[in-house]
């Protein structure tokens, strides 16, 4: 596999209060690796969730958004296992994800709607429910406020590296620690982006909507749209263990979300490069977004890079059929600090330069200012290479 | 590069009466293989043309429209020059277009506006103009009844095969002749798709809305959306050589328009697999269109059938992300003639069997049941391959 951005995670991360984590191999996986992961408060605290689109969902949507309801939004553990995705198993995925969640239940001394599940990796197969259950107590025992790491490694699928994020608001200690796995790119339909968001703070406010638009900055443009996968679901939950409110939390939520879907992106199946997408000069935010995502999922941009190809042309390209308002004469396009498209003109003589950023650097930018508003807005992705074909030609084999 | 489904095309192809084309090497492509090609009525006949709606444009599509709005919609010839786009070319690509169409008029006796002009190749350098100046004098001489396949071999970038297609009204003898050329396929952003269609018979009623309708059913249905290049084009020109009217051959139109969208499909960079996808049990003939649309750009799926694994999954997830009505207990997934998935239920003991299509077939059949309604549509489209990548990762090196 060719070497991703490397990213180095922490060999450990800190978990907010009123928090514990762990992980361990409970027989999904055929190479030992963990597939079992549990996220844990002390007891049910404030939460919220956001699910895929897709109109195929995995079975642990709907048991998710039943609990949610009966609880009112609290939750005290959610229990993760990657290597089945419990997706396309009618009734009986819906069965045994409930049944999981009884179970955590009943070994926790909590309601059954104060748990929840998620499930990740290839769809069709039913659910080795028995594996996962006879899991629960070596899991319930082990979390501590140290298995954060832990709990990264067991929800990853092609994922190369686990990913976890914190931060910490610097006047009110309170702290947001993130986890998420992901990693086919391109159009995530199978590869299920689950994120989990923990802080201390308190909730206060409408915490859904809270969830929204975060997302919409941070997971959202990183073409992990929640609304490709039929298992895609974004968690946050609230211990209020400081008595900060969530809203004064707002940078480190932001921080740690758009953290995570960068390394979401960087790590994309086969990727060499990450590529941030700098859209500017749009007549709104909303038009910003939509052709950076027009150019992030555009395979020729995508495969451009990989061939450290400057291409300003199928960046051009790609803007514009996005459908947006654009205006070709004051247009520009950079790769890194160099601009090879100025106001309607190429610049070949630059193209050299901008070859550079391509082959030097693991953090590529590409950018394009539409010359028709001030609007502006970040995407990320990641290029396009031979082995993202060859792990997902391979990926049930 | 991986066979692709191979598709011998005719060493000479039949022109409808009153047409003659030729093509030849006038310069642009390094290897000395044809670059320009013409098209050639008697005299001015009459024409329609569909552009791409890529806010980006060639220089040849602001030529072509005011020719066509001049001449009331009468054209005598048409030029077509590979290896360069004259896109992103400001005034002068422009300049440049409206030149050779100038010239090539005074060569014809022809007025100005009764010459249209295509280009197709990378975009961002200038046309080089002279070359093909140069060259008028013999194409317009050697252009004969006899030199379709020269004229389809001229207008080749990255196609492995010229294509042609004819069929004739068996009441009327009234001949349809096309030509196309692709063929980036997933996004066809700078993979040009140029189409020509000439017919002997007499055109009748709206000609641009019958192009419309027939681009509707055969090109736009190749995942060939003729929205995605900033050069795309298809053409028709209607010599009425023949009485009969061009309303009695439309289903020859379709017949050779349909050939040629499946051929540009089949001959996607690097495929090695042309893939029909059936959608059914749609609400609408438009939604149809889209869920095929959604599965046939869907990497994910493209990969899987290059790595000949039946993984109704990724078909079902891609349209279940389509955004329209589906239900997934009534919906049926097949790969050749096996049903891999039915009614909510996947069959897992049949992907064996479904699995020996992929690998034996270069024509695969993939569908999909919504389970909602009656309407239905089918989509080409091709694998997704490592050669895909390498092709596109070294386009401009």
């Amino acid at each position: 596999m060719a070497p991703g951005p490397q990213r180095t995670p922490p060999p450990t991360i800190e978990l907010p209060q009123g928090f514990r984590a762990t992980g361990l191999h409970c027989g999904l996986k055929s190479d030992g690796a963990f597939d079992l992961g549990l996220l844990l408060a002390e007891q049910p605290v404030a939460a919220a969730a956001i699910f895929t689109q897709n109109a195929l969902q995995g079975a642990h949507i709907p048991v998710c958004r039943q609990h949610l309801a009966q609880s009112g939004g609290l939750v005290q553990a959610i229990l993760v296992n990657s290597r089945n995705a419990n997706c396309a198993t009618g009734q009986r995925g819906i069965d045994d994800a409930r049944r999981c969640c009884h179970e955590l239940a009943q070994r926790l001394g909590c309601k059954e709607e104060h748990v929840l599940m998620a499930s990740t990796g290839p769809i069709g197969a039913p659910l080795p429910a028995d594996k996962i259950l006879q899991q629960l107590e070596p899991l319930v025992s082990q979390a501590t406020s140290q298995g954060g790491m832990d709990f990264a490694n067991a929800i990853m699928t092609t994922d190369t590296h686990p990913k976890a994020a914190t931060a910490t608001n610097p006047s009110t200690a309170a702290r947001v620690t993130g986890f998420t796995k992901g990693s086919g790119m391109i159009h995530p339909d199978m590869a299920t982006m689950l994120g989990f968001l923990l802080t201390d703070a308190a909730a206060e406010g409408d915490l859904q909507t809270q969830l929204q638009d975060l997302a919409d900055r941070s997971f959202h443009r990183a073409t992990v749209d929640g609304d490709t996968s039929p298992n895609d679901s974004l968690f946050v939950l609230a211990s209020a263990t400081h008595s900060a409110p969530i809203t004064q939390c707002r940078s480190e939520l932001l921080t740690v979300a758009t953290d995570l879907a960068r390394q979401l992106a960087a790590d994309g199946e086969g990727a060499s490069r990450l590529i941030t997408i700098e859209v500017r000069g749009a007549n709104s935010e909303a038009d910003a977004c939509h052709v950076g995502r027009v150019i992030a999922t555009s395979p020729l941009v995508k495969t451009a890079i990989a061939g450290r190809d400057p291409n300003w042309g199928r960046i051009l390209s790609a803007a514009g059929r996005a459908d947006v308002t654009f205006d070709t004469d004051k247009a520009r396009v950079w790769v890194g600090e160099t601009e090879v498209f100025t106001h309607g003109v190429p610049k070949p003589e630059r193209e050299a330069t901008a070859s550079q950023h391509l082959v030097a650097s693991a953090d590529i930018v590409i950018g394009v200012d539409l010359g028709v508003g001030t609007a502006q807005a970040d995407i990320w992705t990641c290029d396009l290479t031979a082995d993202y074909i060859r792990i997902n030609a391979d990926y049930r084999t």
